[in-house]
Parts: C-alpha cells; sequence; structure tokens
C-alpha cells in the first residue's frame, strides 16, 4: 500500500511578528491564530492527522529552532526534526527531507506544507489534500491553488489550464506577484488561483525532477545520501548546504517540470502574513477591536492588542479615541504601529540588528 | 518679627493622571514633571525652603492620604500634616489650617500654594512669593497671577486694577473660565492673569474675611477651636466638616472681600494638568517624542510614553507611523490614548468607578 508522509516547512527569522516572535521563536511557534494556546505549527500537525498521522510527518527547520519545535509538536518522532545547517530556500530542505523520507519508503507519497498557515475549515482542507495525493500517485507534481478572495499583490498565481476534474487542473503556468491591475483581472477572471506553498508528490518523481532541473542539487542530495548510507550525513550536510544555491521549490521545480497539476482550495485560508492578517483572525468587539477581556474602550476602532508580558491577563487596557492600531506587549519590549504599516515591524528589527540587540532579536 | 508658614494643598482624587495616579496615589505624590525622582509635592516643599522652611509648613489633605503623604515629605513634622475627613473644598481647609497656624502663632503670615504645580524659575518664583507676602503684612489678601501665554479656556483670570507697584496691583475682578475669544481679548488686552490658586495672608485677616464673608464655615471652624482647646478636635472634625458647603476660597472670600491684591508671576507655571501636560515638560527628541531611552523610532512624532511597570527600563518601546499618542503602564492597566484627548482619561476612571474595580482606581 502506498503511504503518504508529511514534510512541513518551519524555518523563518522571527521577524514579522516581533516583539512577539524571536529568531529562536519564530511564527510558526506561536498561537497566532486559532486556538489561543495552539502554535501554528501544533496547528498543521493535527489538522493534517486524519490523513497523515505525525509518526509519518517530517519537519525542516534550521538548527536554531530544532529543540522548540520538538517541545511545541511532542507527537513527531524527534529524529523527523530536520535541522537544516544554513537556510537554503525551499527546494534544498524539500529534497532532503525527500530522500530522508525515500529511506524509509520508497514508495513514498509526500505532502509539502507550510507550517505557519491558518485554515478555518479543516474538513474541506483535508478533502482538498487527498485530491492532490490521488493526483500525485499519478506521477504529476501537484500543488493546491487558494481560490483568491481579493486582488492580492502580495503572493504568487497559478494559471489553470486543462480540466483534469471537478477540482483538478493542469497548470499552465506560475505568474509572480501581479501589479494591482493584474491581481484584479485574475481575480475577475476566474482562471488564477493563489500559489499557498503546498506541493504533492511522488518522492520518486520529486527526485526525477530535481535530477533534471536541478543537477547541483541532486548532486549535493546524492553526497548527503552517500554520506547516509554509511552513518555519516551529518559530517557533509553543513558543507553541501553551504555550497547550495538558495532556490524555491516554485523556481527551481515547478515552474519547469510538466505534468503539474493544480487542485483547488476554498477552505478560508489565511497565511497570517503579519499582524494585520492577526488582527483580521482574532475575535473582535462591535468596533472591530481584538483587546484583552475587560478593555475598557471609548471611541476607539479597528485596534489590535496583544499583551505577551508576565503581567498579561492582570493588565486592564483603556483605550480612548485612538483608530487601527496594534499594540503588541512582552517583558522586554513594546510595539505601537498602525495596522496598515504593520509589515513595516521590519524596519525595527533591522534597527535592532544594527544595535546588535541580540537579547531583542 | 513676623513668621511665614506655608499651607500647601494636596488633596485630589487620582484622575487625571490615572493609571499612574491613583485615589491613594494622586498627582501630587508622584513625580511628573522636573526631577524624575521627586514627587510634585516634594518639590513644592523644597522650592519653598528658602522663605518658609518645612519646620513652618502645613500640608492640607484627605484621611486616604496622609500616610503617603508623609513619606513623600518626612521633613515635614507629621503633626502638620492635616488630615479632612471628608473633602470640602479649599475654603474650609484653608480656615482649618490657619487656625491651626494661629494656635501656634497669633501674628502669623501665611502662604497658600497648590501642591502639584511646575514651576521652572525656582529664584523668580521665591521673589513673587516674597513681594506677595510683603503685602499681605500690608493687610491685603494677595494672590500671585501667572503672565498668560496663550489664551487658555481652561483657568480662571484675574483682572487688574490700580497698581501698586511695578508687579502689584489691586484686583478688580476674578473672572470665571473664559470663552476662547475673551481669552485672546485678556491675553491681548495685558490687564488679565491667570489665577493659580496661590493666596498669601495674614491669618488673622483670613479668619477675618471668613467671619464676614461665610458666616457657617467661621461658626464650623470655631467649634472645632473650642474642642481643640480642650484636646478634643478630632472629636469634632468629622462633624463640622460633613456640615460644610463645599466651597472654594475663590468663591468664597476672594471675589467678595475688599483689599484684594495680585503680584504678577512669570516664573514658567505649569499646572501639569494632563498627560499632555508632562508630555510639554519632558525631555523630547527631534520629532518631539517623550519616550524611554533606546527606544526605536520611526516615523513617529509627538508621542508620550511613560512606563511605570515592574518591568520598566528593560523594555525597549519600537514606536512606528504614530503621532502624537500618550501610551502610559503600569503593572495593572494600560493607557493609550490621542494626547489632545488626555481629559478623556476621565471617562475610563468613570468606568472603573462604575465597576467598582477598586484595586485600579
Amino acid at each position: 500500500m502506498t503511504q503518504s508522509y508529511g514534510i512541513i516547512i518551519a524555518g523563518g527569522a522571527g521577524t514579522r511578528f516581533w516583539p512577539a516572535s524571536r529568531r529562536r521563536s519564530p511564527k510558526q511557534l506561536l498561537a497566532l491564530a486559532g486556538d489561543p494556546n495552539e502554535p501554528l505549527l501544533a496547528s498543521t500537525v493535527r489538522r493534517l492527522a486524519p490523513l497523515i498521522p505525525p509518526e509519518r510527518v517530517f519537519i525542516a527547520t534550521g538548527a536554531l529552532l530544532s529543540d522548540a519545535t520538538a517541545q511545541v509538536i511532542p507527537q513527531v518522532p524527534r529524529a523527523h526534526i530536520l535541522a537544516e545547517p544554513v537556510p537554503r530556500n525551499t527546494a534544498a530542505c524539500i529534497g532532503w527531507a525527500t530522500l530522508s523520507i525515500l529511506r524509509k519508503d520508497p514508495e513514498a507519497l509526500i505532502a509539502v506544507l507550510p507550517s505557519d498557515h491558518f485554515i478555518r475549515d479543516e474538513p474541506r482542507f483535508l478533502s482538498s489534500v487527498e485530491a492532490a495525493l490521488e493526483l500525485a500517485k499519478e506521477d504529476y507534481l501537484v500543488t493546491i491553488g487558494i481560490v483568491p478572495e481579493r486582488p492580492e499583490t502580495g503572493y504568487g498565481y497559478i494559471e489553470l489550464g486543462e480540466k483534469l476534474s471537478p477540482r483538478a487542473f493542469v497548470v499552465s503556468r506560475f505568474v509572480e506577484k501581479p501589479d494591482r491591475a493584474r491581481a484584479l483581472a485574475f481575480v475577475a477572471g476566474g482562471k488564477h488561483l493563489w500559489n499557498a506553498g503546498m506541493f504533492f508528490f511522488r518522492g520518486r518523481a520529486m527526485v526525477e525532477a530535481i535530477r533534471r532541473y536541478m543537477p547541483d542539487l541532486y548532486r549535493g542530495l546524492h553526497e548527503i545520501e552517500e554520506a547516509a548510507a554509511r552513518g555519516a550525513e551529518h559530517e557533509v550536510l553543513a558543507k553541501v548546504f553551504e555550497a547550495l544555491a538558495s532556490i524555491s521549490i516554485d523556481h527551481g521545480i515547478m515552474e519547469k517540470a510538466d505534468r503539474i497539476a493544480v487542485v483547488t482550495g476554498d477552505f478560508g485560508w489565511n497565511d497570517v502574513g503579519s499582524w494585520e492578517s492577526a488582527w483580521e483572525l482574532a475575535a473582535k468587539d462591535a468596533s472591530n477591536n481584538a483587546v484583552p477581556k475587560d478593555s475598557i474602550v471609548v471611541d476607539a476602532r479597528g485596534n489590535y492588542i496583544c499583551d505577551r508580558t508576565t503581567l498579561g491577563g492582570k493588565r486592564v487596557y483603556a483605550l480612548v479615541g485612538v483608530t487601527d492600531l496594534v499594540l503588541v506587549e512582552t517583558d522586554d519590549a513594546v510595539l505601537l504601529i498602525p495596522r496598515e504599516r504593520s509589515q513595516d515591524v521590519r524596519e525595527v528589527v533591522e534597527q535592532l540588528r544594527a544595535r546588535d540587540d541580540k537579547s531583542r532579536l
């Protein structure tokens, strides 16, 4: 019987959700959407379990994060937490994880999923994953494309080709982040889906694609495999990874390969890309404030407050006459920023880097 | 020799500087301007000392505040801290304190000063006080009027009459808080000063004025004096105070009496009336932010941050793209409000009262 395995991509620099996120506790290790006690990575593993149990899940993460990652998902075997010695984008880490899985099961079907997204309708999500894995059995490289809800210019799009089934299509091409006019046309045209970074394939089909389209990566992975066969994987891992180019699986494989298919996904997906998204997903009062309970709100609208201090829960927040602000507090840092500028938290992190303030990065 | 005594008015509900101020630690017990380690009341006592030493200073405060008050000004004799059983505005407390001083020194000259104002130029302030006390010796009831810096509609004004000396005038009348047009005219005309709640008089002259203009208060004070003579002041104090009307010294005496004089004051006075004033008086960066040191400021202007949490000093504040906001933090409460709405902190305190949240009031 063909078994399915998961590769969950769980790296990250901890920038976008600063000061809650840090190098050592990036977004996927935080509970930023849905269950306030479940980190996004734990949600991802739990959500997938009806199709792929945790003992068949592998986590691609960084050396700095492997211990913290293991703590968040104790149900995943410790040996399945693959710590890249240096970050080299998704093609390298998916390639390495794929080979690690094939060592155990040469017939493996593999689902690659981001660790840090929110999905509202989990049964519909699982149904899409099931359909994608079915197509992968037919030697397609498959992705799930999200039915777009707005003319988003921050995502790549997938252009639909020939219909394979009511919810599956051949991919005509991948489209880079469009400008506003094209994004509007994509949403209106009904022929484009959002690329959400989910991939499904036979392990062997992916290795074959890497051999054809990314020969340097193939050679590096081959070197790792040879070392693994003599029990010395970790001796060559750092050397090989350092020499690899940093290329995404989208650019390196999906945009080049034949037999690429997409399954439509319509299950309340959100990439939780910034504090703005966290506000969108949070419970809100009648004035659209997502604030701690017992807050006092006077003429205040659309604000988001996140108290991660050790004082949290003991404090009453009073908001008077403020609109669309984000206030995030930890024991060593406070961020105050308009919601619509959430992305600019990067500038704060850059200044902390310039200060070499390691404790707050 | 005629000796001078001070009465410092130090009551207050702790509303305007919430959450830093509370019922039990109102404004004058906080360091809100000038030396960040000196509460406003301590500054007031220290500032006056060259003319009136702490051992001749009396503090009019409330029962709830007498211990905390004593801690802030250990140099003032404990017996000089007069705790009103219930607040009855300034006429009652000044009358009571005046009688307490006259018991010790029937010839006393008295300076009444608010406890919670900021004065930048202390030598010039002392010079005005000296001039006011000199006039008081001539049996004037004297006030110091502040040379107005702007058409403020939040203060009462003093209209100048006959000139007594280059810096002293007979008071023609007291004017209630004016509307904007009148305030503009007052500032332009040069005949009006701000009423800053400072009064100077012979103790006996004030008692005589109370006898004439506030006979009910006079009878109450007389009752207290009789009880004091037999060592039973505290037995009648509460009963008498509860029966008194709540009337200010301005309305009760100054607006009615003859021989009222005013000395001009131009010494960098600020009543520290709200978080807005605290921002005005604070050290600011080039973008007018008064924020903790090491703050990261990106496109942010005119903000005021006050961290009174036990985490304070360990936290980096990052402000991105926010303008003219006040953020005040304590261990049990956080206030976020536009600077120009600082007065509306009252609405927050009202909601806390409605909740009967005594620990945060």
